[in-house]
C-alpha cells in the first residue's frame, strides 16, 4: 500500500527525505536530475489524484509514514513528549506536529483507535514537519503514561478547573504534555495519571481555546521555562 | 440578506445573543419557550441547509454579522488589537477570533479584499467567540495602522529574521499585533509600519508555525507581560 502527498511544501520535504516513489508534476523544471521517477501530467489529473486538494502542481506517491516506538522518543533529561487524548481534527493534529517540530519536542503519541491519525492532509497541514517529528500510535494511552512515569517522566495536563496557572510549574523535568480532545478535553482515566494539572487564563465567555492553539502556548511556555 | 449558523455551540451562542431570526431543529426540547420562531425538520433537510456541515441537529437563520469600526476598538491604556495581514484560511481566522475572546483582546481587523472574512464556518470554528469579539474590515491596512499609531498605539509584527525574541518586549502599552498570511508572512508595506519586530524560537527545520498557533503564543505572552 502506498500514500500520496501533494502541495509544494510536502512534496519537496518528501523529496529531500527520499520518500518519493514516483512524482506527478505539471512540469519537470524543479525535479529534473533529482534522481526520482516522474511523470508529467495535466492539471485535471492532479486535481483528480489529490481529490481536488491544493496540490500546487506537485503530487507524489511516497513510502508509508514511518511510525515510531514510544521507547525511541524517551530521553534521560528534559524530554518532551506530547500525548493527544482523543483529538479529532486533522487541522489540529497537523498544526500540533508542526509546533512540535518548531520547538524540538521528542515525539507525539495518540491512540490507534477513535482519534485522528497521520495522513496526507495532516502532512500538508504540518508543512513538512511530519518528516522530522516522531509519531507513535498506541492501543492504550493510560498504560503508555504509566510506562513513561516509571521511566522518570512527569505528566502535565490542562483543564479549566485547575488551580495552578500554566506558568506556575518548573518544566525542568522529563515532561509529558497531554492535549485533550476538541469537545471534551482530557478523559477521566488520562486525567487521573496527571502529576500536574494547569490552566490557561480565560477572560471571556468562551471556556477553551482551539486545541492546537492551547498546545502551542503550553509548548512554548515549556521551552521558555527551560531556557 | 441573511446568514445561517449551525452546530450546537454557534446555535446557542446566537440564541443567547438574540441573533436568531428562525431556528431549524430536529426536536424542540431545548428551545421551546425561548421566544424564537422555529421549525422542526428532518436530518436530511439540515444536511442540505448546512451543505453537509456538522450541524449537530441545530441550524438557524441569524441576523447578519455586525462589523465594528476600528474607532470602537480603541482604548486609552493597554489596548490590544490584532491585525490580520492577508490571512487566507478560515480555520486560522476562527481560531484567532476564539483566542482573542479568551484573552480579552479589543478587536480583530482585516482587509476587506483578498483575505478570509467572517462567515458561518468561521463562526463555528470560533466556537461562539464571534458574538463577543469586535471585528472590522478595512480597505487599507497601512492607513489603519498609521491612524492607530497617531492615537498612541505601538505596532508589533513577527518575522523569523527579527533580532528580538517575542519575550524581549514590555507590552505595557497600547499594542497592535500583526499576524501575517499563512504563506508569505507580513507584506512589505505593513512591515514598514512596525515599531517592533519580534521572532519566536524555531529549533527545527520548519521555519514557521501555523498562523493561529503563532497568534496564540504571541497573545498569551502579551497577557503574561501585563500581569
Amino acid at each position: 500500500m502506498s500514500n500520496y502527498v501533494y502541495g509544494r511544501n510536502s512534496f519537496f520535504e518528501a523529496l529531500d527525505n527520499k520518500r518519493i516513489i514516483k512524482a506527478y508534476v505539471l512540469n519537470d523544471k524543479e525535479i529534473k536530475g533529482r534522481g526520482i521517477p516522474y511523470e508529467i501530467v495535466d492539471r485535471r489529473t492532479l486535481d483528480r489524484m489529490s481529490s481536488s486538494g491544493n496540490h500546487q502542481g506537485y503530487l507524489a506517491e511516497v513510502k508509508e509514514y514511518r511510525l515510531s516506538r514510544v521507547e525511541d522518543m524517551m530521553k534521560e533529561k528534559n524530554g518532551l513528549i506530547v500525548v493527544l487524548d482523543g483529538l479529532e481534527d486533522v487541522h489540529n493534529l497537523g498544526a500540533i506536529i508542526r509546533t512540535c517540530e518548531c520547538i524540538g519536542a521528542d515525539g507525539v503519541i495518540y491512540k490507534s483507535h477513535h482519534s485522528v491519525k497521520v495522513n496526507d492532509t495532516v502532512a500538508k497541514i504540518a508543512s513538512g514537519a511530519l518528516e522530522y517529528v516522531k509519531v507513535a500510535e498506541v492501543n492504550n494511552l493510560v498504560n503508555t503514561l504509566k510506562m513513561l512515569k516509571e521511566h522518570g517522566y512527569w505528566v502535565v495536563g490542562s483543564d479549566g478547573s485547575a488551580e495552578k496557572q500554566y506558568t506556575d510549574i518548573d518544566y525542568d523535568m522529563n515532561t509529558v504534555l497531554i492535549i485533550g480532545s476538541e469537545g471534551k478535553g482530557m478523559s477521566r482515566l488520562v486525567k487521573e495519571e496527571c502529576d500536574f494539572i494547569v490552566k490557561l487564563p480565560m477572560k471571556g465567555h468562551v471556556t477553551s481555546l482551539n486545541a492546537s492553539v492551547a498546545a502551542g502556548i503550553l509548548l512554548y511556555n515549556i521551552e521558555r521555562s527551560r531556557n
